[in-house]
């Protein structure tokens, strides 16, 4: 038996998809792919026959079931290019593995993040970390755009004149804004991958680390279509209702569904027993 | 600044609850409470004023929205007696600290799980991993206490001999079955607790694990009530519905609900805009 | 660019190396090599040339600064079958990936640990916790391997009676011993297998959990075999003498050497440096 | 029994230490203390007595052989402010938990760290990450803090216009120095808390970061004596010599030391014997 191979992440290897204004993510090495998820999970569950569609079956069992070890068994390293203000976010998803480009072995590149005009937006009045949705003036955006290029030059050229002063790298760096594009290499399994996508796409993610995530779930997507597949309709496409919901819904929702009007929605044969085990124990609430 | 004291805690702290036939749990220590939670979240929000009913509401904030760190502030130790075998299925849960009683150094004492009649059951029919709820013939279950019991005797008496022949105890111990009795303490913080309660006292866990998950989580709910509370409102008794049934369910639910019916549950002011846009997500689907 | 191929990898990927009486390890799939160790390194320290012997020189220094997160980048996927007692030893690695074969959806084979004759041996005078030197004689060894097998047909005969009534998988399995064979895909990266390594090829290690630790040593050390050896002249064949230690050594260790003494041991130019740094350190003691 | 109490931990808890010109470090709460490792050790090898000096023995023997999980059951939890390049190093330590004051929610107070003069360094001539000692001329310090200085109140007045324009905070951040002091509550286990004082500490590591390990390990050195003692003496103090350096020390070095030499450096029984066999492992290199 030789290596597994798997010729959808073999189109994309080593490709930069661009992101944001200097930033890119590149898929770099990979160990598995859906393939690999159902052999792990059948080391636990024993054999049985393995059609594609029974494949897809299991995978999509494992994810609504969270069992999640066999999605473990998967890894994607990644070469990501980014601003250090989005780094920082990053890097608090603490079950990855993280080589980053060193300000104290090396000088850092001028590169730095500029927003698009129509990135720049007002203190979202609702939601305390984010931004607002209505246009900014094109005169406020101006404004912005000078302020952070002005900024980003002054402060690189006094970094560059520590260092021809030959003050040690890891000093002159001190004041080098959170706009400064860094790099890394960062590998992580599918489940955790799943994780980080999951908080990372949300609406309320910075619109900065949401652009990478999207571009990431793009690669995901093509590399495991079949667990990516399940991460979305059990997932990110998901809703949750508290208890409290619930009790209000309840007068809503039905106590039973038929049989035939299941479907047309493509259950499988666990999914409308656990269905109808949801509509059962809202009902009792 | 006194170190934190928990009263609720402190009335606990140290006494053993039963679980199965010879094992228990026992809070050994632990590292702060509710109060604990509100202060971690505190530095990444802001001051802000501070009534209990405000730290109800910003716990109950941080668990429907998964913000997991400041639950990660809280820590409990546990001092556990428990069968082998559910042990092994305990163990599984990596994020947390473990001293285990060991077999190399020491004499294992013979005591060993033997289930209450009761707890006796057939192979699931719908279920591959668990037990029916049919009875078990008195005859039967006679049986099977027969069988367990003369074998747990069998095995120790052989382990008995060895360790007379002076047999290396690493070595006689190999034979002993996975229902012998092996304690240890066990450290984890409250966030991950909660995911181990979680899978734990879900009725797809064994009967036996399930027992250790029940006594645990009625000892977190005196100490961490809010905590607790929230989660049992946001993950226990939630449920997560997955796009399918989201699409079959979209013409049972509301499109809004008005805000007076909103009043009996009790939702907090983010609560009522989150649940509207949930509803408003599920009628676009 | 393709898929990373390791051509050492391939040829043993897939291949049961037999532990044990029943055991074996086999690689079931792997991500990098030593290629991509220096990769890694070369995103924090900066580009540099790299001929073959400047990758060994990285390597080393690597290994020798506890610069771990480069050894991090390579993966290994590991099919093992394994004792329940040495399962329980190793599981205590909580920074890997596991999917166990399951005692609850699956009926276990009959297939026990029978230590070879050799293996049996006395406890240890001086080691509480290992195995002695001494000789055993052939009768208690006899005696030693009847009562096991004789336990191990009784148990197994047990359990199968259970089935056979139909009991629950789940609670038939409580009286099987730990010399019972399961079976795992275990995933880990290189850094965490060293340690592991270290630590399960240690000489107080039980010796069944040693025997499968050399066994994937042989493994590694083909895949990766510069960073296997650096693993063997750093860390495997190194000595850590204490502070005390070092005080009473002080008198017998040179405070320098010259630079040809040196030469015959192949040390790089920063090695030398940082020996005769250990030496200006002790002398300081 | 009532909740474990240090005393020693109770004096210095809630204290600010100061660290560089504007951060401290600050122990906001523990969970036992020297103790509780030995109680939690107690677990896997037996009772034994309990005499202070047999706990220290206890303890060394624990630190010697990296055993290391008795160590995991001390939890401390720090309050810490420090500048944000230093926050990027020390959250590299991933077993750890951390809230971290936000930008996105909170307004960034204007504290930048400023280095003492003395701390302005050259580039090392022999150390590619780290500052030469030789002293830099004062017309260069004085250039470099007027850089620094003019550059943060630059950039902090280019928030502040940003801000009072209604830009979104997380937007208005971006351009913030590194140098800027952020804070954030960080709560690990001794083990892992050694782990980093080991490579915080050393002198590789940045002078910033290791004005802060040093901190924290005098709080560290009070609440934890015994065991702090122990990391001293085989970590901080101890030296590891490669296999190569070993065979070039092997003439030196004697291959048997007398019980009575042995006496003055106050060895335990245990450490006696492990001493004699690195001698002798050496003497067969």
């Amino acid at each position: 038996m030789a290596h597994f191979i798997n010729p959808k992440a073999e189109e994309i290897l080593d490709k930069e998809f661009k992101v944001l204004n200097h930033g890119f993510v590149r898929l770099v090495d990979y160990m598995g792919g859906d393939d690999a998820i159902v052999q792990a999970a059948r080391v636990s569950y024993g054999k049985g026959t393995k059609t594609v569609s029974e494949d897809r079956t299991l995978i999509r069992y494992l994810m609504r079931h969270q069992h999640t070890t066999p999605f473990e068994m998967v890894e994607f390293k990644f070469h990501v290019k980014l601003p250090i203000f989005v780094a920082r976010q990053w890097i608090r998803h603490r079950t990855a593995n993280v080589n980053e480009y060193s300000g104290r072995y090396s000088i850092m590149p001028e590169e730095f993040y500029v927003p698009d005009e129509t990135a720049i937006k007002f203190q979202s009045k609702s939601n305390k970390q984010g931004r607002d949705s209505e246009e900014v003036p094109p005169e406020v955006r101006k404004r912005v755009l000078d302020i952070l290029i002005e900024e980003q030059k002054s402060a690189f050229s006094g970094y560059q004149e520590m260092l021809d002063q030959n003050i040690a790298r890891e000093l002159a760096r001190i004041n080098l804004p959170l706009s400064l594009y860094t790099q890394w290499y960062w590998k992580i399994d599918l489940h955790n991958l799943f994780h980080f996508l999951k908080l990372r796409m949300d609406k309320n993610a910075q619109y900065e680390i949401r652009m990478y995530a999207e571009k990431m779930a793009e690669i995901v997507k093509s590399v495991v279509p079949l667990a990516y597949e399940a991460f979305e309709d059990y997932v990110l496409n998901a809703v949750t209702f508290s208890k409290q919901e619930l009790q209000l819904l309840k007068k809503y929702l039905p106590q039973n569904i038929e049989e035939k009007e299941m479907e047309e929605f493509n259950f499988s044969r666990y999914e409308k027993a656990e269905f109808l085990d949801k509509l059962k124990k809202i009902s009792q609430l």
